[in-house]
């Protein structure tokens, strides 16, 4: 008998998943059907802010495959514009709505996927719905801004506001940048990119500084103005008022979890969706993948919910694996991210010093100055790596770079050693490449684990 | 009382380990004299063939460290031009020859270090010591070819012919045609670079001939031909003859062990000197480190000798731990090694798909095509990564990589891998950093963990 895999959200982790069952079970055993809310689906939600920078061209370059040809290659349903508005988990059953009809109807399911993805944080502001502050979530929010901008009839440069220094906060930022727009970014805290330690973080503000980006830290916004017409007009700080001509929030994402909370499915203090190791939920036949689910960190060894494009990827394939009548788990992340400011490339993996703090480790942290190539090389750029090692027992529990050109790739070494439970006496060992070209010849991540190690004995000895 | 350390041979092992006997023994408990028969201390040998290909602009720059700036930093006595001849280990001490005067001294050691590097192999062949014949391995080598070039009055453009397509005959070549010099490289075995797989190696073959470097594989050479003046004339292959007006030998290096040997100091079937975990050789008192000792190869498990700059700084920072009175052990290599040619850029770690065979593996291989960043990003190269993994295990046994710029440093990822003992269905998880101007969605060296895991139950299936 044929079984009904009903997947909710077509981007990144239903996707994938619907993908991986595919594989392993064909339509006569196992129909597939993907009801996505958007216009779009497997689209890389990471490129949006370089199609507004002009970076890449076009809308269709983000797809990497439309409902068509999910259907026509994979025989998989994919529906746009169809929202999932209910679950019912002991009737098997979801309420879809036809955004386009407005009509709604039950399907049935014998599997049910949630893969809702993550939105945008609107904190709760007067103005903040009006229709020039966008997110940056899906390619309709990023056409909204192309379009938006398009349309502008100023007698001046254009101004934003960036409401949030994230990451993807900077990377809009750039964007505009790029496009002759004068931009202001707005951070709560005392430094840009919170994930980041503020001794990495000062040389982010410093870049910042050198592409004439303006920064409010320690600054809050209180209101988003609009004129009579209803065109944005100004952002309302508690440090003065800032003209804006479009706002944008990059204040982070919070998982699309409501829908499965309101069906009783769990949800953490994270919230995101709580899953077992194979993505199961602890509801009977209730599956859940990407932004919308917690993931297990592997250092923290506590539940997150971090939206990412990778682990959206990885958690898809493993539920769809499953699904699939195959067996795979997925061990946890350790929050590798990675990011650049026009030339600073800016890496980060496991716990900053204050994160290991606060998860009880006590860390012992050294910052190294380097060189992305052999010192005499003629591309050589400066690098800096921050580790963060356990007292004692030099156990690496966090890794962060910050630097020019062919810097922020090497977190992945790190983010490799992280993953493996190394120390930092022995990561100072592994026989790394080097060449004139591509590293000094003690590569930076070894000479930060040298110095990690020198600096654990040294507190040792003292403590 | 003042102990006395002698260290024959002033570059990476040496001074590494001088530096680090020095950091923990002043000179009043340990009196350190290095005897280096060149006239350099600590120089990047590997920055030799960008100095000739003017990329580098002076040779200066390939100096680390002065032997004055050792003496008047570190006290350290580094005394260039003096070779030492003979070590007698019984009495304790070294004979060393000046090579100004050529006057010979006894000179007595409580502790030695021999690190005497290693030498361009010279096959036995008419002609090989002529003038224009060079080596690459000492500044003075580097000085030499850039010195003869300079020299040449020809009415048509110089041609080179370089022995030996492995690391140093590639840097070479692409540093001549750079130069503007007409290059034919002779390599008697069928590809490139024997230490990257056959299926890899072509795209190193196709990269040379986009260069417009003349490959002659499976070519052997017989003799190298002198006019009357003595000068260079023709290299003699049995596929014919080639002009030369410059001949660099890149057939590879030995180590520098005979002086060792005939002090009755064990070498081993590498040619290296043997030695323990600390660097201390079988005989009481004499310790080696560089590219004239062994080295313990971490997935053949057997003894290796492999010149590279790397490992001889780490062997040298081991030695120089434990003669200054501290405690450290050298774990292994993994014959991780990179380089680039022109645009294309190369790295390799663990065992091809012969050697793991040679070692006693059953491998299980695959190669992958991805790019260096999302498919969408303009910069987008093409990267090629072979995995090779251990039939019904998983377990990494060696990666290749071959691709444009941004390729070739993500073997580092797999070299942290292979430290780890990790297993492809393992590293397929691993959370390695993602935007789209850095990588896929999925970087390629996930996807080729996913493809070799594929593979590999694919096997386990079939037998």
């Amino acid at each position: 008998m044929t079984e009904r895999l009903v997947v909710i959200g077509g981007d990144a982790g239903g996707m994938t998943a619907a993908s991986q069952a595919r594989r392993r079970r064909g339509p006569d055993e196992l129909e597939i059907v993907v009801f996505e809310r958007g216009g779009d689906t497997s689209y890389s939600a990471c490129g949006i802010p370089y199609w507004i920078g002009e970076v890449v061209d076009t809308r269709a370059e983000l797809v990497v495959r439309t409902p068509e040809e999910f259907r026509e290659r994979q025989d998989i349903d994919a529906r746009i514009h169809h929202e999932v508005v209910a679950i019912d988990t002991a009737a098997r059953t979801v309420r879809v709505r036809d955004l386009g009809s407005g009509g709604e109807d039950d399907h049935g399911y014998d599997q049910l996927l949630i893969a809702t993805g993550a939105s945008p944080q609107r904190p709760d502001l007067p103005g903040i719905d009006g229709p020039a502050v966008f997110g940056v979530q899906t390619l309709d929010d990023g056409q909204a801004i192309i379009d938006h901008l398009a349309g502008l009839e100023l007698d001046r440069a254009p101004r934003a506001v960036v409401v949030g220094a994230g990451y993807i906060g900077l990377e809009i930022a750039e964007a505009f940048v790029t496009r002759g727009i004068e931009v202001h970014v707005v951070e709560r805290s005392p430094r840009p990119m919170s994930t980041i330690d503020p001794d990495m973080g000062d040389r982010i503000a410093a870049a910042m500084a050198g592409m004439g980006i303006e920064l409010h830290v320690s600054t809050a916004v209180s209101a988003i103005e609009h004129d009579e017409a209803g065109r944005v007009r100004a952002v309302v700080t508690d440090a003065g008022e800032l003209v804006a001509d479009v706002v944008v929030l990059g204040t982070g994402t919070r998982p699309n979890s409501d829908l499965a909370r309101d069906a009783g499915i769990p949800t953490g203090a994270t919230g995101g969706i709580v899953v077992d190791v194979r993505q199961r939920t602890p509801v009977d036949g209730v599956w859940a993948a990407g932004d919308c689910a917690e993931v297990h960190h592997l250092v923290t060894r506590r539940p997150a919910a971090i939206a990412l494009g990778t682990i959206a990827n990885k958690t898809g394939r493993v539920a769809g694996i499953n699904l699939g009548g195959g067996y795979e788990t997925f061990p946890g992340v350790l929050g590798t991210a990675i990011t650049k400011l026009c030339g600073v490339e800016i890496g980060r993996t496991g716990l900053g010093e204050d994160d290991a703090r606060a998860a009880g480790y006590e860390p012992v942290c050294v910052v190294v100055e380097s060189t992305t190539t052999a010192g005499y090389w003629p591309t050589a750029e400066p690098i800096a790596v921050k580790l963060i090692a356990e007292r004692h027992t030099g156990r690496l529990l966090g890794g962060q770079i910050v630097g020019e050109a062919g810097s922020a790739k090497r977190i992945d070494v790190l983010a490799t050693a992280l993953w493996n439970h190394m120390h930092v006496d022995d990561l100072l060992h592994v026989d790394l490449s080097y060449a004139p070209p591509f590293s000094p010849v003690w590569d930076p991540v070894l000479i930060a684990a040298r110095k990690s190690w020198d600096a654990v004995e040294a507190d040792r000895v003292d403590g």
